[in-house]
């Protein structure tokens, strides 16, 4: 097999020096474990806007069809904020996720043992926390027609966008949510708003027949999306897997990520299709954005990136035993204390560099 | 000026007995302040659709046209989910809503100092906690139309709900957010998705530009509704008014109410425009939802409905001392450790039924 080709894309903020950190990763995978990738890097967001006035180019879009996997740090920043809606930062992210067709968004929202008294929670309420969030990334309010805003017949702005969803379209994610259920806790809870929103009530069908049809031995809930996010806050431990559409996947899955405690720590994974090799396309990325406010001063947290990397490992490259590894060694450091700026809670800890951090987790692996 | 009038809408699950604590609290208005109400009760959610086959009967949506304050209780219940969509629970509180066009939700997170224990966050994080989340409440998702589900050209099932803001209906909640603000921290944070939605864009410019024009000397800010979310689990107190819409509040509102430890506790208003005799159109309820698995045992918490109707005293009724007087009395009780169910933490207290509390209530006063 060809060595598997690995396109980066920084992106804004904080992204390119986190990347740099994922960098030293990958070259040690490379000179360690003989795991070799193609890489190749180029631009998305409000830089790519910068140097070519459009926040993806159709280069960039082709060679990230091509790639086996897409790694990405972050977009958008302040000074993009009242750039016409179209050339925002946040398209090429969204252009990305749709052309590729990256429908299955995962986002484990884990509690990583050293932080946990990091956390807003207490400790027994998220201690040992690991559940998985599956967010449909492709359709939804972010994608339907019509959408924009206008003036109606009153003369007055008018907004609209268009919460869509097919049957097809629900199944495919939801399927995805009970392959990875089956193997983890065996348990899947669907979030939608069905006793209002009619796209409520087909998201609740259809996931039940998939599951009735498909997989009868998964255990498998229904809650409202509201009522689900008072349960994430309340006892986020009674969740295995949660599947949900793209808006509230949105909200849900970065509250699930901020109660951790373990924001700047945690990675996603936005899966397609099977390729021709196999592979699905995949996109990885952290769940932190671009932190405008810290970026270039070395104190970004390069760990969500370099997790979103072990994620290529499991997900794209078939090499679990590496991404266990690579997580291992992540846990290592953090026990030993190290913590980079976000990490340092009351409890103290020894205070390090974005690239002391990198450094030190390519130490342990 | 004659009686003011008031519609009592107890509705499904443990609606009816936290009202008949309510009852017990305007009674004793009437006899010992003199604060006579012309009380009436009607149907509304699933007790309807048995009794008459619809949630919400055209005779009671006049009563409740013509009432100085609607009281409701709660709707909903499992028995009802299989029911079409328009005749489940919920679409009786929603015709309330829409038709009475109660377009501002007020909904107060707030930690009570006995409970704040009982937050699954950490003491600190939620102690003297005081928020108030204002929610557009006619309109956005919840009801812009094309919606429904359907077989599309591919002979697919679609589901399709529009989320739809009109630069009016923005700016009117924007207003009564900033009213609000003033009388209390004087700041207003307003979420959406500007990034990805350009209804969201339009709510964005619209909130500020009613910021400027009439409220320049109150604190405004934007966030993005998913930043928004993890704001509040990390440090809700950095927030006085937040508003937002109709689907995001939903969410929002609930996180917020849950992060509290009070949700049986915590009470809502939505407001509507002037009527004739100068007080606006209103209904108040709690926040909490109808809980049939506790439904008629004597075990539901009936001080959220409480304060719900010392809501009414404050917006609806203009008495204003009255309303803190009721919630000195719940005060009261919760320092002196009375207890119901939902209120039983690790740390003890004294055990009451439902009926209990509300006479506790009653002789605090
Ligand atoms: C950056 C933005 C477009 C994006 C989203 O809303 O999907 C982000 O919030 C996320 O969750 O990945
Ligand atoms: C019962 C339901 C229709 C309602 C809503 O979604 O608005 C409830 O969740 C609420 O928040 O008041």
């Amino acid at each position: 097999m060809s060595t598997p080709s690995l396109l980066i894309l920084p992106g804004d903020g904080i992204g390119p020096e986190v990347m740099t950190e994922v960098r030293k990763i990958i070259d040690w995978y490379g000179a360690k474990r003989d795991l070799q990738f193609d890489v190749s890097e180029d631009l998305v967001g409000g830089i790519a806007y910068d140097k070519h006035g459009v926040p993806l180019t159709d280069e960039t879009m082709a060679k990230a069809q091509e790639a086996d996997a897409v790694l990405l740090g972050a977009v958008g920043g302040p000074q993009y904020d009242n750039l016409d809606f179209s050339l925002k930062p946040e398209r090429g992210l969204l252009r990305l996720r749709k052309e590729m067709d990256l429908f299955s968004n995962l986002r484990p929202a884990q509690c990583f043992d050293a932080l946990a008294d990091f956390s807003s929670l207490k400790r027994d309420v998220v201690a040992g926390l690991d559940i998985m969030i599956v967010r449909e990334l492709t359709s939804g309010v972010y994608f339907g027609e019509p959408r924009g805003v206008s003036v109606n017949a009153n003369g007055e702005r008018e907004g609209v966008n268009t919460q869509r969803y097919t049957e097809s379209e629900i199944a495919r994610v939801a399927r995805s949510a009970f392959e990875l259920a089956k193997r983890r806790g065996n348990k899947v809870c669907s979030m939608e708003k069905a006793n209002v929103m009619e796209s409520g009530v087909l998201w609740r069908e259809v996931v039940q027949e998939v599951h009735d049809k498909e997989y009868p031995e998964v255990e498998l809930s229904h809650m409202y999306a509201d009522a689900g996010g008072m349960q994430l806050c309340r006892w986020p431990k009674q969740f295995d897997v949660i599947v949900t559409d793209n808006l509230f996947g949105d909200l849900l899955s970065d509250v699930a990520a901020m109660l951790t405690g373990s924001l700047g720590m945690l990675p996603s994974a936005s899966l397609g299709a099977p390729m021709e090799n196999g592979r699905p396309k995949a996109l990885y990325e952290p769940v932190h954005g671009s932190a405008p406010d810290i970026a270039g001063q070395g104190k970004a947290n390069p760990i969500a990136c370099i997790l979103s990397f072990a994620m290529a490992l499991r997900y794209s490259f078939d090499q679990g035993a590496e991404a266990d590894r690579l997580e291992a060694a992540v846990e290592k450091v953090l026990a030993e204390g190290l913590r980079t700026a976000d990490l340092m809670g009351p409890e103290g800890g020894t205070p390090v560099s974005t690239s002391q951090m990198g450094d030190a987790i390519v130490a342990a692996l």
